[in-house]
């Protein structure tokens, strides 16, 4: 089944310990899509100016990405630099231009209203909302948020978490949310007010899955060569989601598997600056990585 | 088979937001004993004061441990007091006494010197390297460090990893010791200074296993309570230990559950003060947490 993502566009440019790179294509639908269209087809909604380039629009629409959402207006994308620490866990903002994204109301194109799995990147938690009430009932809609709407708009973000089927955040996000620093407990919580399911990102230690019928804990795929982290959490998304909207039941195989995938996608995207890596995966890499993954945490 | 341990005996005055409990029972040697008597035969070699009461050497006695290599000297029993973080996931040391423990030169019986597993707790590889030569031919032998050891007697720790089977420290240490950021390429690197096994642990986040034959990652056991972390990594150890002494091979499969063996038996450590909570485990209890580790990871 086709999939919906809503969220920015950008061109970042990242400081890691393996070096610089300027003006990479970058923000969370870029990401999301060239992870989720290895499954599934991608229907992308998102803002860039007049400065964004015939080659990024070409490397979407050459891998399916739909692009009839993606809306051009007078002014500049989305720009953002950041520097990583040397252990690169954590990263400081540089820079920050929102430019056309500041402000964007999103409008999902007609015929993208009916699309049965729907994504929403991080962005401010009014936003996600007005974008749900655009579809016509999706089957299986995800949203994922941060610290900065957690603190300044929370009333919303709650009302978001009882519409939507499940949540993606970081550890310290779910331990925000939920005013609780056990993990264990902040997952359920958070499970507490709305969604059926929880996803927590831990990074280089994996990821926590929380419903109320199962529980489930995956470590992450065991990279020895991180080149850029950027994206990694989108492109987790993309996998999980893409993998999810390719199956025939949202059973809990399935859903485990779908975050197997995310976590695979996920690897590929942090090999390389910007989206070089993960525009260049193929299906069939992944799917070795997949076993690769599954051998490794069989008990 | 039987399991030779050598470590400290100490008494702690612990504070974790949980409250704070003064002069419990602890040392790695008595973690590891409580943990691994529940799957074999722990022999213990260690050394305490005049003030270790009777009800302390009766608590481990009851169950099974042989006592022939405590050593009781003229003198107070190792003391250690520290303060845990908001999110248990560091401490401050606020008082240590080593008392009898400070260069204490460990004897292992005759009657114990042909025991096939040995765990050396940590300590200094001179004192560690000493252990192992009491030692006749050991099957499987196994290392702890730390950090105070890698930075001040690294020739010492480097023959120690020529001679010993397998080595288990935390994720600081094993990039320490391998001088290197990324954990998979630390752990690797260890793995070429001569053990088989490397076990790296990295608390709520689980471990990581490095050998020359099989990767493997295990998530931590989703505790909800924890009530005092001490303990926490000489539990695993011990669970890992005894159960890979009560197998009849070390196979990859028996090794991988020897793992999650040991990660079960901390998360009991975890849930009281002291030994109190790991000293009340059955293996019964120890069974069910297992079952529900297993379904948790499993794809």
């Amino acid at each position: 089944m086709a999939l919906v993502v809503v969220g920015s566009t950008a061109f970042d440019t990242v400081e890691t310990p393996m070096g610089t790179e300027v003006d990479c294509l970058g923000g969370s639908s870029t990401y999301f899509s060239l992870a989720a269209h290895l499954f599934t087809q991608v229907r992308l909604v998102s803002v860039v100016g007049k400065d964004f380039p015939q080659a990024s629009r070409k490397l979407l629409a050459d891998r399916g990405v739909l692009l009839d959402g993606l809306e051009v207006q007078d002014g500049k994308t989305f720009r953002w630099s950041g520097r990583y620490s040397a252990d690169m866990n954590s990263r400081e903002t540089l820079h920050l231009a929102l430019n056309v994204f500041g402000g964007w109301q999103p409008r999902v194109p007609e015929a993208f209203r009916e699309t049965p799995f729907v994504f929403l990147a991080n962005a401010s938690p009014k936003t996600q909302l007005a974008v749900l009430q655009q579809m016509a009932n999706p089957l299986f809609s995800v949203a994922d948020t941060m610290d900065f709407w957690i603190e300044t708009e929370s009333e919303a973000l709650l009302e978001l978490l009882r519409r939507v089927d499940g949540l993606i955040v970081n550890d310290q996000e779910v331990k925000m949310l939920a005013k609780e620093s056990n993990l264990i407990r902040a997952g359920r919580k958070v499970l507490a007010l709305g969604p059926k399911l929880v996803i927590v990102k831990k990074g280089e230690h994996g990821c926590f899955v929380f419903s109320n019928f199962f529980q489930h804990a995956l470590p992450a795929y065991p990279t020895e060569r991180v080149v850029d982290p950027t994206g990694a959490g989108d492109s987790f998304a993309g996998g999980f989601m893409g993998f999810l909207a390719s199956c025939d039941t949202l059973s809990v195989w399935n859903l485990k598997r779908a975050v197997a995938y995310g976590t695979v996608t996920a690897s590929f995207t942090v090999e390389g600056f910007g989206v070089r890596a993960i525009a260049a995966a193929s299906r069939e890499q992944i799917e070795r990585r997949y076993q690769d993954l599954v051998a490794f945490v069989t008990l």
